[in-house]
């Protein structure tokens, strides 16, 4: 068999390797889940919040783009990424090997709802794109890792809240992308376990058109007052808008296939 | 003393006549509490759930500038407005009278918290834009009709729910205007009280900067679904921005005083 690979890391048959701009690179696997517009924009969302120090998690990395991403925004030293799906994860090592992030990026193939990893009040900053779909709803995607990807089989926005809301620190903050038609729910959700919502951006295709995603944060004990920010439009015309560019930081925000 | 009249009805001393557009005259007085542009939203947001014999209420009516223009909007038989203070309510009777909307429209001077006008499941519609500001936040106007309008001494947002959930009919509809900031709060609020939040509408006062207020629209006995509605911008630049000039209805949004 023909062997690929970058940075003496293999790429595998059915994956391909992305540009993401300044020196980074990641594996996606079509056939499986690729990433999308949703962790840009939470990664975007979250990193003012990340410091160096900070004791850093993401729930349910995929491919790992998040914390690529979030190592490239921030200084952060250490992000601990959990994977419930072993082939995911283990995708996911590679793309944080070839980019030579192994010090600064952990992914651990454990269920959130059962760690032991994370000691309750101990974390400061949670990040997640978690599932969007209620089980139940809609048509479930018959291959697996969309499946759990995409679907509330292994983590429903109830289980992600539980895990903030114990190993969360006081004051902690977790950021989330979801659908904007969950986000009364969410609200609920959070609220019920002692998570305020404090800031929320609205992610629209068009100024004209729904919102299709929210940006939320919340923080562990804050006090209610909400800041919503200016709403993330992402074309205008046949274009994205010079916001989606910035958000990107790149010129183009079009993916950049560069293997094969 | 002068006196001044219109359509055979007294204009006060201190008082004003405004022209709403469309033939409509409505009395202001600056000294207590003059309409805002929240009202003006809230109307049109509400305007399409209201049928000529939907039973419509409206919480808190202050000069009458709701149902005055809900009047133009809508061809709602009868809107029955709630204000607790007399004085503003007689101002508001004044401006239902010389518009000759005496019959679609009724101002009662009942505290909504004791009411018994409307028994429980008999509503189809509420509209409210509440006083804004929860009591010990913030300094409080020393004009009493000012306060009791801005902030929640004689209403709170929990009142405005336990009414709104007592009164509405199964799938009956709660509309309100309020400051962005206490979204998750009202969120939470309604939501304890069996009204979920179905559709909601970003308020900001130019594209770049933050949301300052919203309008929610929630169901009695309503499923999680939301839509979060395209977001209203008011200005650019110097300029209303086309979407204000649609929701006012007139050329021009800016406020014709015609009678000092």
């Amino acid at each position: 068999m023909f062997k690929r690979e970058f940075n003496g890391i293999e790429i595998r048959e059915g994956e391909r390797l992305e540009d993401l701009g300044n020196g980074a690179f990641i594996i996606q696997n079509p056939e499986k889940f690729c990433f999308g517009i949703d962790a840009v924009l939470l990664s975007w969302f979250a990193k003012d919040a990340i410091r160096r120090k900070s004791v850093t998690v993401e729930v349910g990395t995929g491919t790992g783009i998040i914390p690529l991403l979030l190592c490239q925004k921030t200084n952060a030293s250490k992000i601990t990424a959990f994977e419930i799906q072993p082939e995911m994860a283990e995708m996911a090592r590679r793309s944080v090997a070839l980019n030579d992030l192994d010090e600064r990026i952990e992914i651990v193939t454990e269920d959130v709802r059962e760690q032991d990893r994370f000691a309750p009040n101990s974390v400061d900053v949670i990040v997640s794109n978690p599932p969007y779909i209620k089980t139940g709803s809609g048509l479930t995607n018959p291959k697996d890792s969309l499946k759990i990807a995409r679907h509330e089989f292994t983590l429903t926005a109830q289980n992600l809240f539980d895990f903030a809301a114990s190993a969360l620190k006081d004051k902690g903050k977790l950021f989330i992308v979801h659908k904007a038609d969950r986000l009364a729910e969410l609200t609920v959700y959070a609220s019920e376990r002692g998570l305020e919502m404090k800031r929320l951006c609205m992610v629209h295709p068009r100024l004209e058109k729904p919102a299709n995603l929210v940006l939320c944060e919340f923080v562990k004990g804050g006090k209610p007052y909400l800041q919503v920010d200016p709403p993330v439009i992402v074309y205008d015309g046949e274009d994205y808008t010079d916001k989606i560019h910035t958000i990107y930081g790149t010129q183009e925000p079009v993916r950049q296939v560069i293997e094969p």
